[in-house]
C-alpha cells in the first residue's frame, strides 16, 4: 500500500480530523503571504508548508526554483513521477516520526504560513477550457426545460458532450462575481433586450487539470489517462441563464457562461484520491473501443452546496450529492477530446459538467433544484425564496472523500455575486 | 494624411507592385533565421526585417528586448501608441529618402533576411480563440443543410452569434493538418462509428488579434474598438463535417473544429488597413445600443482560396470573394464578447466566421462550393473532382486590400491534408 493512503498517518502539524488537508491529502497550490510573490505551497491542516522554501534545504524531488512561481505549470511539466515523488517527500518531512523540519526552528518559520493569512491563486496558468456534460441526471433535467420534447440528444450515450470555455475569466475562490449584463429575449417581447441577467445560477462541477502534453495530431487512448490527469478542484461554471436560452443555438454556450468560472485553489492529486475510485454506472449502450477504460474511474466524492444572502448569518446547505454517480469519466473525456489529434497541454481545465443526483435536493444548478422557479429554495434563517441568485449571494462549495478517520477534502469554492455595471451607461 | 498611406511612398528595398508587403503595409511576425531562435520583424518586399537587431542600433519606438522574443504579445501590450510609433520608425527608416539603415552594410547584412529563407510562427501566445459566424450567407447556406426548416436562427440578427474553439491547435501557416479521427453517424447506421472523418472541409476566415486588456467586469464600447485591435491575419477553420452534425447539439462544434486552425503569419496591423475601410450593410433590424457604433468597419479586402491536389503541378482558384460584406463587424464583435465583462487579453484571436459572398463561387467552404457533394468542384489540370477534401490536398487563402498601384496583403495561409492515424490502433 502507498504509505500515504495509511489511515493512521499522522503529522507532527494538529490536524483535526474533520480538516480537508490531513497528511493523507498534500494538495498543491499557490499562495502568497502578505505582500509576497506567489509560490508553490502544500496545504496542511491549517497551515500552507511553501515549497520553494522546504526545497532550497531539503531534496524533495524538484528543484526550489520551480515552485518560486506564480503557477503549478513548471513543477508539473516534469512529469508524473515527480509529482508522486515530491509529494512522498513532501509526506515523509511531515509525518510525525520525521524530525528534521519539526526540529529545525528557522526553516519551520519560513516555510509554515497560517492558511487564513495568505492569499490563494488561480493555481495553473490555464491554456484551455472544456466543459463537460457528463451527468445523465442534469442533461436530462436541463434537457427536459429547454426542449421538452427532446431532451437526452440521440448522441449523449455515445460520447461525452463537451465545449470549450473561456479560459481568461477562470477565477479562484473568493473573487467576488459581477452580475453580467447580456442579451435576452423574454416570452412576450417583440425583440430582445440588453441588462442585468435575471437568472444568474451556479453550477457545481469537478474538474481536473492535466499535467502532461501530447504532439497535435496523435491521440491519448484512456489507458494513459493516469499519466495526463494531475489532480482535481471544484469548480463553479456560472451560468446566465436566460442569456444562454437566447444566444445557445447553434453554436452553444458563449456568453452565459464566460463571464466567470470559480475554481477552487488546492489541486487534490489523482494519488491522494486512489482509495476513492470506485465502479461507475454501467454505460448502455456499450461504448466505442477508443472510449472503453479499465479499472476504476469513477470517484466517491461528496459534494454540497451551500447558499447565504446578505440577511442570512451563515450558509445553508442546499444541494448534497456525489460525483461518483456520472455517466462518463475523467479518462473518457480525455480521451475523447484527444481522439481527433488535439494537443493537451499542462495546465489544460476540463471540467465535468453540473454534477446532479437523482433526488431534487441532489441538482448541481439553482434552475434544477428550484425547477426553473416553479419550486423557490426556502432559505430557513430569513424566510427569503429563491429561483436564482440575488445580488450579495454567497455561494459555497465543498467536497471531500471520507476515510477512515480521515478526510481527502477540497476546501472550498467560493463567490458572491456584485450588482452589476450599469447598463444604461452603454445606452 | 498618414504618410504609411501615400501611394507613392517607395522603399531602398525594391519591392513588386505585385507583393502584399509593400511599405505602406509593414506587418507584424516572428520569425527564426535558421538555427536561430524566434524573433520580432517586419515584412517588406521579398525580406524580414528584424527588429530585435535593429532597435540595438536605432530607436524605433520600443527597446529592442520586446522585440527578442518568440511572440508578439510582449511588444503589443505597450499599447497602441507603441504600436503607431513603432510601425512609423520603421516606415522611415525603409523609406528610399533615409540612408541610415541603408547605409550601414553591417547591420543591413545582420538585420534583413530573405523571406524564404526563415521560418515563421505563430505570432502571438494565444489566450482565448474564439470564432465568429458573421457572414449572412454562409449562415443561411449552412443552416439551409443543417436544418432546412430553420436555417437562419432568431437570434442571428440581434446578436454576433459565436463560439470559444481550441487556442492549443492554432497552427501557422505551412504546418501540415492530419485528417482528424472522430465520432460520426451516417443517416443508413444504427449506432455511430469511429474513424477518419469523410468530409475534411475548410473555412475562409479572417481573425483578429486583440493587444490591449480589460479587467474582467468591465465593458469595451464598441468606440474603443481601435484601442484594442492590433492586427488581422487570414484564418483556415478546418473542419470535420461528418463529425460536426453528430456531435454539435446541443452545446455546439467541438472536436469538428479543435484538431487545427491554421492562421497566416503576418499580422497586417488596424493603421495599414485604414484606407480601405468602407461602409458595411445595413444592419436590419436595427441592432441594441451595445452593438451601435461610428464610423466605417467593414473591409474591403480580397479574398481567395486556391487548392492544389496531389496530381496537381499548381493551385487552381476554387473561391473569390470579399471581406467587406460580413453582416458582424469586428467592433462589434469585440463589444458583444466584452458586453458580460469577459476579460480581454493581449494575443486572444477573434475570427470573423466563414466569409461567403452572394454566388456560388464566393462561399468559403468546400461544403457550400459543393453544395453538400451535390455539385463536386472540378480541378480542370486532372479532371479529378471534390465534394470535401482528399488527403495531399493542398488548401491556399489569400488576401489583399488594393491601394493605387499598391497591395496591402496578407500573405499565405496554406495547409496541406495528411493522411490520418491507423483509427484500429485505438481499438
Amino acid at each position: 500500500m502507498d504509505k500515504t493512503h495509511d489511515p493512521r498517518a499522522t503529522s507532527w502539524i494538529e490536524v483535526d480530523p474533520s480538516s480537508d488537508f490531513p497528511i493523507q491529502n498534500l494538495p498543491f497550490g499557490v499562495f502568497s503571504p502578505e505582500g509576497e510573490a506567489p509560490r508553490v505551497g502544500v496545504a496542511i491542516g491549517e497551515f500552507v508548508l511553501d515549497l520553494s522554501a522546504v526545497a532550497q534545504r531539503f531534496d524533495i524531488g524538484a528543484p526550489a526554483e520551480v515552485f518560486a512561481s506564480r503557477s503549478l505549470n513548471r513543477f508539473v511539466s516534469l512529469g508524473r513521477e515527480t509529482w508522486r515523488e515530491v509529494r512522498l517527500r513532501v509526506f515523509d518531512l511531515l509525518h510525525v516520526d520525521n524530525g528534521s523540519l519539526r526540529e529545525d526552528a528557522d526553516l519551520r518559520s519560513r516555510s509554515l504560513f497560517e492558511r487564513t493569512r495568505v492569499r490563494m491563486q488561480v493555481p495553473f496558468e490555464i491554456g484551455d477550457y472544456v466543459d463537460f456534460y457528463s451527468s445523465e441526471q442534469h442533461a436530462t433535467n436541463v434537457g427536459s426545460m429547454f426542449r421538452p420534447d427532446n431532451p437526452l440528444m440521440p448522441n449523449w450515450k455515445h460520447l461525452p458532450v463537451g465545449y470549450n470555455g473561456r479560459a481568461s475569466s477562470v477565477i479562484v475562490s473568493g473573487t467576488p462575481v459581477r452580475r453580467p449584463l447580456g442579451q435576452t429575449k423574454p416570452a412576450d417581447a417583440e425583440s430582445p433586450l440588453f441588462g442585468p441577467t435575471k437568472a444568474l445560477d451556479f453550477e457545481l462541477e469537478v474538474g481536473f487539470f492535466t499535467g502532461k502534453e501530447n504532439p497535435l495530431g496523435e491521440i491519448v487512448p484512456t489507458s494513459q489517462a493516469r499519466e495526463f490527469i494531475f489532480g482535481l478542484v471544484l469548480v463553479n461554471d456560472w451560468s446566465a441563464r436566460d442569456v444562454q436560452r437566447w444566444e445557445y443555438q447553434p453554436l452553444g454556450p458563449f456568453l452565459a457562461k464566460s463571464f466567470a468560472t470559480t475554481v477552487s485553489p488546492w489541486v487534490v492529486t489523482l494519488d491522494a484520491l486512489e482509495p476513492f475510485f470506485v465502479e461507475g454506472p454501467v454505460q448502455d449502450p456499450p461504448v466505442l473501443p477508443y472510449l472503453r477504460y479499465e479499472g476504476k474511474w469513477a470517484l466517491d466524492l461528496h459534494l454540497e452546496v451551500w447558499l447565504k444572502s446578505t440577511a442570512m448569518s451563515k450558509h445553508q446547505r442546499i444541494c448534497k450529492t456525489n460525483f461518483r454517480q456520472m455517466y462518463w469519466n475523467m479518462a473518457q473525456q480525455l480521451a475523447h477530446q484527444a481522439s481527433n489529434g488535439t494537443n493537451i497541454q499542462v495546465g489544460d481545465l476540463y471540467a465535468s459538467g453540473t454534477v446532479s443526483g437523482d433526488t431534487p435536493d441532489s441538482y448541481g444548478s439553482m434552475l434544477e433544484l428550484a425547477w426553473r422557479g416553479e419550486r423557490p429554495l426556502k432559505l430557513d434563517e430569513t424566510g427569503e425564496e429563491r429561483s436564482f441568485l440575488q445580488d450579495g449571494d454567497s455561494v459555497l462549495m465543498r467536497g471531500w472523500c471520507e476515510g477512515e478517520g480521515y478526510r481527502v477534502g477540497f476546501g472550498e469554492c467560493e463567490g458572491t455575486v456584485l450588482p452589476p455595471l450599469d447598463s444604461s451607461s452603454s445606452d
